[in-house]
């Protein structure tokens, strides 16, 4: 095998994973990406919980019912939140160098609870309205007792880092000419066509935000 | 608004969230979706790292570097594996009853090390010709170093659980009639056209495995 020079490119695909505190970056993956996985401390062990997510500000936002015992638990504790998105498997001529791409945010912090109606309220139309714009305003509004049965919990973006990885693999010196395919295989989430509720009343169409509804 | 009674297909539909203990249903998601998310414990803090698991026999395996603070960490300790598919956005007539449509594991376990250079060299190619077949006698045989590089953590599947949702959102009775669109958007993983590495050697087609790869 030969061992050839680093070539300007080599050298641009070793930097391709890197990690970024800068708050574009950070909020541009929490708003591409709603699904969030939530890590509390129950009982002395870690436990880790898929949920939603959304940005107002300098805040990360997630909710859930009010008696489960992961929100009630995550309330004054350390948390950590961590949003990722899958983006290729990239293929190396070594198994080492196999790698994948990706974009993901971790945040850390003490969750802080959404106290009082209205503030709930205002929060869960910001999360409808960054999802679906106009759609909160349609819907049968929500109750006292609905909203006193949701527990909304946030962290501050202080202590919050994103990490990226892009391109083709960095391969191990020499290992360019071994007679095996290298490449990526990209991965997105893709959306398809909404599909009506099966007792949708006659003439309600398709609306805008979920027809054009785009994810990651 | 009117207050139907349940249907056969209300009912249906009132029940699309469930858990699952059948290793059956686990074994599918976890074997569908190499992305996970693991909770560890640092310094009294949760953290949750995303990594790629796979599923050998009953246990799940995932991997990194000798040199990582987390995997030094898990070794030994209580540690949560989530893994999370995102199957749509349930769009409900009440702003409570949005939800998403997913396919989740939970692993809760203490992790256990791989030991031995045999051993490792079987999981890490047990893991490659999962994802892709055939490959890993086809790449630049793995050294001696990277193998002690290589640090494989492992969980038994004793303490494992599914949680699935699907289908369209339980309304609240009576909100059937309310005059805003609902159903469901569905999301799905696509995978596209394998990216040749720019310094592959002429003469290397596409392998299957590659232009042939599925996720989720």
């Amino acid at each position: 095998m030969s061992h050839p020079a680093p070539t300007p490119r080599t050298r641009i695909r070793r930097l391709h994973e890197k990690a970024a505190y800068d708050r574009a970056v950070i909020d541009a993956i929490l708003d591409t990406m709603p699904v969030a996985h939530v890590g509390h401390i129950v009982d002395g062990s870690p436990v880790v919980t898929p949920t939603l997510q959304w940005r107002k500000g300098d805040r990360v936002y997630w909710h859930g019912s009010s008696a489960s015992r992961m929100q009630k638990r995550a309330a004054d504790e350390q948390v950590c939140l961590t949003v990722t998105l899958l983006d290729g498997m990239v293929l190396a001529r070594s198994g080492f160098e196999h790698s994948v791409n990706y974009r993901s945010v971790m945040v850390f912090g003490t969750a802080e609870v959404v106290e009082g109606a209205a503030a709930k309220e205002a929060h869960l139309r910001a999360m409808m309205e960054q999802m679906f714009p106009d759609r909160w305003n349609a819907l049968r509004p929500i109750t006292p007792q609905e909203l006193k049965a949701t527990r909304i919990l946030s962290l501050p973006l202080t202590e919050a880092s994103a990490k990226l990885s892009t391109g083709h693999a960095t391969e191990t010196p020499g290992d360019s000419s071994w007679p095996v395919w290298a490449g990526v295989i990209p991965i997105h989430l893709a959306v398809g066509q909404p599909e009506p509720a099966p007792d949708l009343a006659p003439g309600l169409p398709v609306p805008g935000y979920a027809s054009g509804y785009r994810i990651g």
